[in-house]
This record gives structure tokens, C-alpha cells and sequence, in this order.
């Protein structure tokens, strides 16, 4: 049996060391044209901060790891072409092309960043992208000599760069061409996420919505500016591009691959791709949202790991579904933890439903705890179901936990009237006698046709 | 419309204010024994540990408060008897007694503690047990004066008060007659929790399970030792009774009020009792498990504020359900947090389920993150069917979100399968790529005789 994985990053590298362990004896080969495998992407801003000082702690296992425990693994080599008929695949080495044939492929290719057009885009150092360990050290070491850095986008990503900037002594313009950040929260709650965001006055930060950066100016290879549609010239040392990620599927769909309406690989409950035999998971693959029933394509290390275990176990034979995303995600910003889960109210509304919601604010314990804080939580259901469809906060740590409680509900298809009277932990150090997801609930009953 | 509510804690007051809210017009009237009304009871060991200054803060609303609303509140007012067929209670007044009419009755009147059976235990001062405003000021102004206490009963309102008086710098001697501390955990749970108590050298205490108390001794009023079974003697300059409670239901049972096999006031979904116009809540009311469907008497705040409130809707004339509880708990100890929801294994299998865990310690978060700590994390499913049962876990803060995370999928009647591959938020300041839940789910699955 050979197994052959194209990609290592997160859901390739964990698809990998399953089928090792469910076929000690398959042949397992891993083809990447990266310069590391088994990397945690998602940490790297953190490096960037210096949450930790060593990136090697980014790399959950190294070649050599993997080669003890009898997988191989190809650094630097490129997967020209996929051949679904003879089941090969193109490789190309450093030094040499190799054809290598496969019993099952996965397809594990990932995202890359989206590169906004802007005029003088490449004639300038001091660009970056975030996505690659080189990407991790190179930014950190422009970082330490600079002063002033420009983001350009105000996702997660964007974010988690700002506050390792803002958070190292630098004067940041963080610069987003749509009018809200953070396009997994509805406008309103969008808008508080920012208002705390400026209420920061221990750093030197500007954040622009709604304004698009034309273009780069410097000399030689020397940046100095950024120039926005409205007319501002911003001097800057560095600039990172945040603008959002695209499933890397030229590959898959030269091999003919289905590819689905999102744009990424469609698979189906198994994995499968559209062709026999080859499965895809990860950044590159589709998604089915858990709530709408819908393909989406959001693009997350979880998920990644997840769909990487379910690719392995159907490629070794042992039957495996994955059922599909809420879209869950965290991001931590200046001490601000931003939450959410399922459909936005927005999102909601575009595919059908009735949305109804609640935002409220609470002080996440009991009042007279001294550590007290408040949580702004905003949770939406169908009107006439009651069903809940989405959840988004904004607090201290414990946000995130809130959500995924909801996230839980979600998973279950509950409705408020169910999630009504949710028996969850109390104790006045860790939460309100009615928690502040419950007082949402409440409140999102009376607003439901259903009876509470 | 009269409405009259006995006791004025946390579900009567609820269901008072609730009432109001609803029947503008109604007259609501509160008879309590009680000093004080509408308190949090769940605060006061972090009162007596000095986590804030002013006992005050434990009141939630005072019966000024109450009267302004037009809310009625007789304190150290005794309701003698409740006559069904008159519709009308005997109050005793300090002063007076008096005949009240109502039209419908809620019964809150409470737990109070089980007085262990133990030689000489009214001969001294400076023995108490932790219910009422009262108790929390007598036991503060004690614990300032007072070198050594002893904690009879390991729950967790013994717990709470051992980590309030060590951190006081008083020698405390904890003593439990059970083999093993807290009972919402199975005893592998308790005995690591007991350990990482053991842990701490900053304080001095000593905790003796499967010990029991059989005297106390002194001179005149002056307490001065505690006598063990074991043949022990400890001395002490107060003791704190921690051995449970029982639920107030004499003065329903006099009245021919059905008592539930638990020894609570039998209630069904619309929290009425046996006898028309008459409700019961709070911790004198017997509950409904969720998972195994059976009765209960699991005593909380979170529960006694939600049945306060379905209560006083349906009493208010709007149909409201109360489905149950999961028993779902969150002590903190020594900055160890403990929590649990539903079913223990040992438990489960009383009741007739056969039931398969997982006990796993994994990082909270990723693990190059300067903060992360581990968690261990008990879950339990029905081996045959896959359907969770409960969960427990021990760790720092954050463990009790993750057994919130379970108590929804409890609520939703989840497998162990369904969810396995739940969409929770993921970033590395918050939690590792794949959650410890919900490694502990794929563990979990395997053991079950579903396929994953």
C-alpha cells in the first residue's frame, strides 16, 4: 500500500503520522515544496511577539521525526502534476524529477495569501506575508530594527500581527479597504470590537477602515511609504499583507479534480475528492457548514487537523465522516479576546433565515469578585424555530469559552427555548448566577414565535 | 391576585421580582425567618477568605429595594403552617401572628445544614455551620482572631472555606468521613485533586479522609479539640461545620404536600407541586435529572435562580418548563479549579447504564505558550450507544468552560461520535489544535461500541 500525501504544514503532517499508526506497513511519503513540514502556523504571530523566543517550538515534529516512525518526507519538492489514470504523480526535486506512484493520494495543499493589487508591490523589501517559518523569522528580524509598520487588513491574521507590533514598541497603521474589521463579527459588534481596541492608550496605533492602499513608495529597494485611495501618505518601515488567504487547487484542478463553489476542492462526508482514490483536506478542501448545510471555505488549523485524521482513516480503509464547521474561531487582540461561532446575523439573513438576536452586557463573574469583568456577547436565532444559529463576544479570556458552550448548541441543532435553562457551571469566581449566555438566551426567547 | 412567596433567599426572591415584572397590579408578598433576603449564599466563603471587604456586596437587593418595586418582605416572620384549603399560611410575626390569604403559594424555603451527630457539639462557641448573612460576618471576625480551625466535610463549601482560612494563614485540619473528598467526582478524580491540594507548601493543613469526629472538647464555653474515631486529637480554635445540607420541607409535608423519593418537594416541569395553586423552587424543590431522566436533589444557586423564575411565570399565569439539571458544579480550590456535569461512571452505572471513560492531562494551550497549564479531563459515555454521560475536570482556570463546552452536548443528548469533531474556537493563547475535549472524545469513541 502507498500512501502519498502532497503537503505537511498541519492536516497533511496529521494525515500522515494516522496512517502510520492505522498501517504500520503501508509506504507513507509526504511531497512538500515548503522548507518545513508539521509547522504550526497559527503560532507564529506569537512568535512574532515574542511569546516565545525559539521558533523551533513552532514545529510539531521535524523529518527526521517523521522518518523514525517510517514516513518519508520530501522538503522542497514541488508536486508538478497529478496523473488520476496512472496514478502517479510529477515531482519535482531540487536536483531531479521523479514520477511516484500512489494507492491513495491526499491532497493537502493549503491556502496562500492573496495579494492585493498595489502599484509598486514588488519593487520594494520590507513587504511580507505571513504563512511560512522563513515568513516567522524574517518579520521578527525586520521587526527588532523597526519603528513603524503599515497592516494591511484587519482579519484575525491582521490582528494577531498588530498587537505583536504595537506590543514591541512600534507605531502601527493598520489599514482595512472594507469598512469593518473582523468580517466573522456582525457591523455593531465590529464597531465595540474597535472602540476597545482605542481605548489602548499605552500603545501608538491608527486603524483605517473603508481606505485602500494604492500604493508603495521608497528608492532602490528601500520602502518608505504607503499611499491610500483617500490621499494619505503613511511613512513606514514594513509592510505585512493580511488581506486573506486562497485555496492553493491549480493542482488538483489540472488533474481534473472537482473543484466547488467556494472556490476550494469539493470532497465529500469521507474526504473523497470528485476522482477515486484521492482525498483532500486542509486549507485547500471545501467545507460544509454545520448550521446552513451549506459549502463554505473557511480555512482553519482545527479544521485542518480534523479533516487531515478523517482523509487518513478512509485512505487506510477504516471508514470515517466529518461532518463539517461552525466556523468557530478566537482571537486574542491587546488583551481582547473576540469570539464567534456559526452564522453572523448578516450571513444568517443572506441564506434564509429569520435571524433574530440579542447583545448584551455583563459582568462575566459576580460583581463583587475583585477580578470582575464585562463580556459583550451577541447571540442569534431563527424567529420562527427558535434555532440557534451564531454566537459572537467580545471580553477577557473566558469569551472564547462562552462561545464554544454555544458552539456545542449549534453542533446539536438546539434552540433558545433548549439552551433556555442550560445547567452550567456557577460559582461566583467563574460566572454570574445566571450567566451572561443564559441572559442572552432569555431575552432571544421572548423574541422567537416559539414559546419559551 | 395575592401571591405569597415563603423564604427570600435566591429562588423566592427571584420569583418575586419575576412576578412583579409580570402582574404589575398583584400583590407579592415575602415571609422569611430570615434576617436578611435576596442574598448570594455562593459568595460568602470568598467573604470570609476577604476577596472584598463589605459583607454588604452579598446583598442583592434589600427588602427597601423590594418594597419600592411594591414587593412586600416580612423578615424574622416564621410561616407556622399552610392551610391548602383555605388558602392561607400562619405567620408568625416577632410580634404577632397573623392569617395570610393567597391565591397561589411558592414554597422556597431552602436547605439548610445536616448537624452531624458528634459528643459535646453545643457544650462551645466557636462552632459553625456557613448558610445565612450572619454567619458569614460571625466566622470572618472569628477567622481574624483564630490560629487553627478545623473544616468538617469535604464538599465544596468545605473546600471553599479551607481555602479561605489557609489563605489566612490559619493551620486548618480538613476532615471528611468519606473515603474521598467531593462526591461529584469519581474517586481517580478525587484523589488527583487531592494530591494537587497536597501540593501546596505555602499553607499549612493537613486533610484526613475516612475520618470521622466523635467529640469536642473544652472548658466552660471555650472550645478546645476535636476527637477522632482514629483515636486523633486536634486542637482548634473553631470549627466549621461543612457536612451537607437537607432540604427545608417540614413545613410542606405538614400540609400533605407530596415529598419526592429524594426527600425534596416533588414538583413537576411547571415546578408545581402536588397541590393546586401551591409551587415549590429552590433548593427545597426536588429536580430532574437530565441525562438519566431520574430524580434528583442536587441543591445550587444557578438551579434555585432559573426554578425561581419558571416558578413564577407559571404562578403569574405564562406557562413556562423547567426541564431539569445536569448537576454540573465548579469549585475553586487553592486556585485549582474543579468541575463536573452529569453523571459520574459510578453513578451511571447505578442506574443501569454501562458506562466506558477517559481520563486524559493535556496542555490548556498550546504548549510554547509562556502560560499554559495542564488540564485533566474525565469524560463518560454509555459504551453501547455512545451518548455522553458526564464529564469532570480538573486544572486552572478555563476548566470549567470546558465542562460548560460538554454540558451543552449533555442538554442536546449528544454521542460521544457527534462530538468528536465539534467546531471549538482554536488559537494558541486559548487552547491546543485539537482541544483536550476533544482528544478525550476520540479516546472516547473507541471505546464505545459505535463506529467513530
Amino acid at each position: 500500500m502507498k500512501i502519498v500525501i502532497i503537503g505537511g504544514v498541519a492536516s497533511g503532517a496529521k494525515a500522515a503520522a494516522k496512517i502510520k499508526r492505522l498501517l504500520p506497513h503501508a509506504s507513507v511519503k509526504i511531497y512538500t515544496d515548503d522548507t518545513h513540514v508539521s509547522y504550526s502556523s497559527c503560532g507564529i504571530p506569537y512568535y512574532i511577539q515574542g511569546n516565545f523566543t525559539d521558533y523551533k517550538a513552532l514545529l510539531v515534529r521535524s523529518p527526521e521525526e517523521f522518518r523514525k516512525s517510517g514516513i518519508d518526507v520530501y522538503l522542497e519538492s514541488k508536486v508538478e502534476k497529478i496523473l488520476p489514470l496512472q496514478k502517479s504523480i510529477l515531482v519535482a526535486h531540487p536536483d531531479q524529477a521523479e514520477l511516484v506512484k500512489y494507492d491513495k493520494l491526499i491532497i493537502a495543499t493549503g491556502a496562500r495569501p492573496k495579494i492585493p493589487e498595489i502599484k509598486g508591490i514588488n519593487n520594494f523589501d520590507g513587504v511580507y506575508t505571513v504563512r511560512k517559518i522563513e515568513d516567522a523569522i524574517n518579520i521578527r528580524e525586520k521587526m527588532l530594527i523597526s519603528k513603524k509598520a503599515v497592516i494591511i487588513g484587519g482579519g484575525y491574521i491582521g490582528l494577531e500581527l498588530f498587537e505583536a507590533f504595537v506590543k514591541n514598541g512600534l507605531t502601527v497603521d493598520l489599514i482595512e479597504h472594507n469598512d469593518y474589521l473582523m468580517h466573522n463579527l456582525d457591523d455593531e459588534m465590529s464597531v465595540l470590537f474597535r472602540e476597545k481596541l482605542e481605548e489602548n492608550k499605552d500603545y501608538n496605533f491608527k486603524i483605517y477602515t473603508g481606505e485602500k492602499v494604492t500604493e508603495f513608495t521608497g528608492k532602490e529597494r528601500v520602502l518608505k511609504s504607503v499611499k491610500t485611495a483617500s490621499g494619505k501618505e503613511i511613512k513606514t518601515d514594513m509592510v505585512i499583507l493580511c488581506s486573506g488567504v486562497k485555496p492553493n487547487v491549480e493542482l488538483a484542478k489540472d488533474a481534473g479534480i472537482e473543484i466547488g463553489e467556494t472556490g476550494a476542492i469539493k470532497v465529500n462526508k469521507i474526504m473523497r475528492t470528485s476522482i477515486e482514490d484521492i482525498y483532500a483536506c486542509g486549507d485547500c478542501a471545501e467545507k460544509t457548514h454545520i448550521v446552513s448545510g451549506k459549502p463554505v471555505w473557511i480555512p482553519l488549523g482545527s479544521t485542518a487537523n480534523k479533516e487531515g485524521r478523517c482523509a487518513a482513516m478512509n485512505a487506510a480503509g477504516v471508514y470515517a465522516e466529518f461532518d463539517g464547521v461552525l466556523g468557530s474561531t478566537v482571537t486574542r487582540c491587546l488583551n481582547i479576546t473576540v469570539a464567534s461561532t456559526g452564522l453572523t446575523e448578516k450571513s444568517a439573513k443572506n441564506i434564509g433565515f429569520t435571524p433574530v438576536s440579542v447583545i448584551i452586557n455583563k459582568p462575566d463573574k459576580v460583581a463583587y469578585m475583585p477580578d470582575a469583568s464585562d463580556i459583550t456577547l451577541k447571540v442569534i436565532a431563527d424567529k420562527i424555530t427558535g434555532l440557534l444559529l451564531g454566537a459572537q463576544a467580545i471580553g477577557s479570556v473566558g469569551a472564547d469559552k462562552r462561545i464554544n458552550t454555544i458552539t456545542s448548541a449549534l453542533l446539536g441543532h438546539l434552540t433558545a427555548q433548549e439552551f433556555n435553562n442550560n445547567d452550567i457551571t456557577y460559582s461566583p469566581p467563574y460566572s454570574t448566577t445566571i450567566d451572561p449566555i443564559l441572559n442572552a438566551m432569555q431575552i432571544l426567547c421572548t423574541k422567537t414565535e416559539r414559546d419559551c
